[in-house]
């Protein structure tokens, strides 16, 4: 990762130039640095899919914003509103075309969005890939009902939205952290119950107790190769299992007859659309659901962001103030 | 498996005695008269979950069939509508409660069908295991639209009922098999594409050619073990495999990551409700759908018929005629 | 309505026998013993659908609940599950089956379930009829999502729970009421916005300019004819209106294009099955929601029920205790 | 109406010029071109939502489409994917924005799609409107599965195509006409029931009796005032009336209880978005669907082709040869 000086961007018929704000790293941001990210992107590239900015400039026939306003871009750039296909995923931000680890960037006014009002420029930076894959998961796509129990894996970014968007729907939520302390924090978030997966390494078993025997009706599956076998009995007959992450690993041993005489649904998710994103900001807005940071970082201090996140210790999100 | 003399049963009320007229075997069955069912089924029990009588006796309060007509019970005889859950998949026919091998049996009347007139009665006697498995796959669940692609492994009940009901409902089909002469039959029964996975072991990527590079929209894998990895190759980004059996064993290497980054839909597939029975019914009545039967043997000859299942060579279902 | 000595109802197999507790009155239920319900039913007929009772006996085979229980019938005794047909909507309580002014009934066991334990028995007996319905409006056919915009009308019974499932599920709420006492009401029950349409005619109009010129995502049609015209005004593009009751008429002048244009999706809406009771009952426990009583009257009272809510001017629900 | 020179269209960045080769005329074009359009739109106004051309010229950025290729625009030019809103309802061709009665236009990248391969230049220009609506209705948002009974109304350009993707979708067809000359015509398309509603003016009536009693699932509704009701007769439990246009006038009586005792989903139609477009496409490719042409003019014709289709007799669609 080194600096290099750009070009101020233009914004063309349709583009809206923004000064970035505040950015904010995930963990693919991470792989993407380090060149461990598959499949490999084109170089030279921006880092970071996640940055808010202010609207500096916008271009010909340009009606969804205007300067001065308050904006993140969307994760998939083209992938606008309905379901996922690979031309509308063809183009990501922080890879493969540039990201928001920049002082200005261009987009098209289809891929940006409003960020709530009551956010700092900080939380704001939070929503585009964590805040939106956990609400993708369990509101888009889960279609979460009051009263449905949620079952959250660690204390990761992912999770924690998960955790707050779970809440606002009115699910009861168990989550899994092997630090007692984080797990405090989690309740103070709302968290009915916990596992300390440590004390508890049963955890799956822990989760049926927990729920009469029955099994959790969602699971947020972040940890991969390590966890997903105890996801695969933790979670109830019918349940849906959202694989978002594989933090501990890609592949792993799976048992079919698990899934089949079940009944499970495991469904992969990738980020969400652009309308998902304003009906997410829609909900945190109403909410004053206030995304949980963990550490800021200034914009020459990235490197050591990323190094932070290689550590693992974190709660909520990593961001970078500009 | 050993022959019983069963006293005549008798209707209480909401309950239907029926004589039984024809039967037919699912691997299920095979694995449950070899001891192999896991999780164990308590004994004795009369095996079988498909067969199709003629009502001879009916208890107070029923309506919903009289005397004379004929009937299948549905595979789970408590699962009468929605979605499914322990209490309703607790009552399976052919294990843990008595199927359909014997000469008369009683059933409550939530739990039994009429079948389309149009069938002899060893056709009938597919649907209830193999046939709605596939409906609800495809229909019920996958929600199939017409120009989808659907992607098919082998020649066995599940996939040949598939078969009819994705081109009954307008999909493109590709089918594998290991034999030309299979495959001929397949295109008879309307398959638009054929694979041979002995001659093409890539049968994965000829799919996508097939597919124009995108991946079939819906996979139907009987396969398990062997076929799952290929099948997360086969399939389009969003889209969807119904995991129905593991004819190849059941634990397999799966990289998480597939699942993920294609936003895959991996739904573990059990046999179906009541309500969904009667509509595949219905469609298949206008349709003149005739299920494909291999072989039919007697009464007697049950011992012969789980032989040869387990011997792997039949197109479509192996009967029992009373 | 006059009183009759009955027998004391046996529990046949799957039966279970329960003593009345407290019991609730509907709209429907006026309906009834005026003889204006339209089909009319056929008499003598025990009425109300709500109630809420103590196991006193159970028949053979019942094993969802055990003597002592504390259960409520579920509206349509023959939904249990899945879409509504016609032979599921045969059996409601309160006509043409008997209801819940008794002071024993027997059910069936599949068409009763267990209340939430921390609800008095007049709050749990309020549920089988105006809770369910809200319910399957808003949650299980309506799918609200947080951050959703709901419009309900007026302070009865369907629209009060509706007010509390709304806010428990995340959405935001816009109330309307000709009195301002009861609005205040409602916003110490979680309201966002009120609107009083008796000084605010043009309620539909203001609904429009609180979201923003957008609409409601959803509304709860209880007025039928004098407010149907003003819903389709106050809807979004793609909205939903569920249409529950028919309080001030049932026939009006209706412009078809405005559902054209707009699309928007009418839906008519009966009470709900069983497993949406349960799914309810979970949701109502882990919210702890308390049910809005108006007034409670003791058995011998009824008549005096009857004629209090046909004066309209009641908040929330009318109960009986037995 | 009268003709215009205009310059020839550019072909800006993500832009498509192409030259027109054929149009179709909507019953919503005889109202705009007559003034009778509700909302008015802006004049000057190129006329017809619909019409196919070849592409002769692409600006930058463009890879959806090559010069040379045959396409056909978009209705809605900003509903690319997923559920209508205001903003993406805002463009739709021939009003406000200029239609296809033009030697040339010119288009985003993102509102146009490749016609399928079989048909002819006036065969691919009817379906934007009267297909995709057609489709939308059915397949898109209704979910017809095989077996389902589908109601049509007379045999104008969307109840043909209904009819066409009824049939391709494995449902069962009843189709209304005066003429029983037009209903043979359906017969020959696949309609498995016909009722001629002048020698059977109680046509729902019928529909009831073909379906046992039942009613249909799925009731496309274009007569508006005149049927609605009637369509509420006929309609089952539970079932769909898709209100696609209003023949017959727009303000009729409705019987709010008609919709609530039966759970009906009255569902306001617009066209569809671009990915609904190219799925139908597919379908139409699969099914070598022909689309049924009534009568063809040529571009000087095009006022005769209005008079034409004000008289009502056509079958199918009118097109305009260029």
């Amino acid at each position: 990762m080194v600096p290099a000086e750009l070009p101020e961007p233009v914004a063309g018929p349709g583009q809206v130039v923004f000064k970035l704000r505040a950015a904010s790293l995930n963990f693919r941001d991470l792989l993407m640095v380090e060149g461990r990210y598959n499949p490999r992107q084109p170089l030279p590239l921006i880092p970071l899919s996640d940055g808010v900015g202010e609207v500096t400039a916008i271009g010909a026939g340009v009606s969804r914003v205007k300067v001065g306003d308050k904006i993140a871009g969307n994760f998939s750039q083209k992938w606008i509103s309905g379901e996922p296909a690979r031309a509308k995923l063809s183009a990501s931000l922080g890879g493969p075309i540039d990201g928001m680890l920049a002082e200005s960037r261009v987009l098209d006014q289809e891929g940006v969005v409003h960020v709530p009002e009551h956010l700092t420029d900080e939380e704001a930076a939070t929503l585009p890939c964590a805040g939106l894959t956990a609400w993708n998961a369990l509101i888009n796509t889960g279609r979460l009902k009051p009263g449905e129990v949620v079952l959250l894996q660690g204390t990761g970014g992912v999770s924690i939205f998960a955790l707050q968007f779970a809440k606002a729907a009115g699910a009861r939520v168990i989550i899994t952290s092997s630090s007692d302390e984080k797990l405090e924090r989690t309740k103070a978030l709302g968290a009915d119950e916990v596992i300390n997966y440590k004390t508890t390494a049963e955890w799956d078993k822990r989760a049926k107790e927990l729920t009469a025997g029955v099994g959790a009706d969602h699971i947020i599956e972040v940890g991969g190769a390590g966890t997903f076998n105890k996801s695969l009995r933790a979670i109830r007959i019918g349940g849906r299992i959202s694989v978002i992450g594989n933090l501990s690993g890609n592949v792993t041993e799976v048992n079919l007859i698990s899934i089949l005489m079940q009944n499970i649904c495991v469904q992969g998710m990738l980020v969400g659309n652009r309308d998902g994103f304003e009906a997410m900001n829609r909900a945190i807005a109403l909410h004053r659901i206030r995304p949980v940071i963990d550490r800021v970082f200034s914009f020459d201090e990235a490197p050591e962001a990323f190094k932070y996140m290689s550590s693992g210790s974190h709660f909520g999100k990593i961001c970078i103030r500009f």
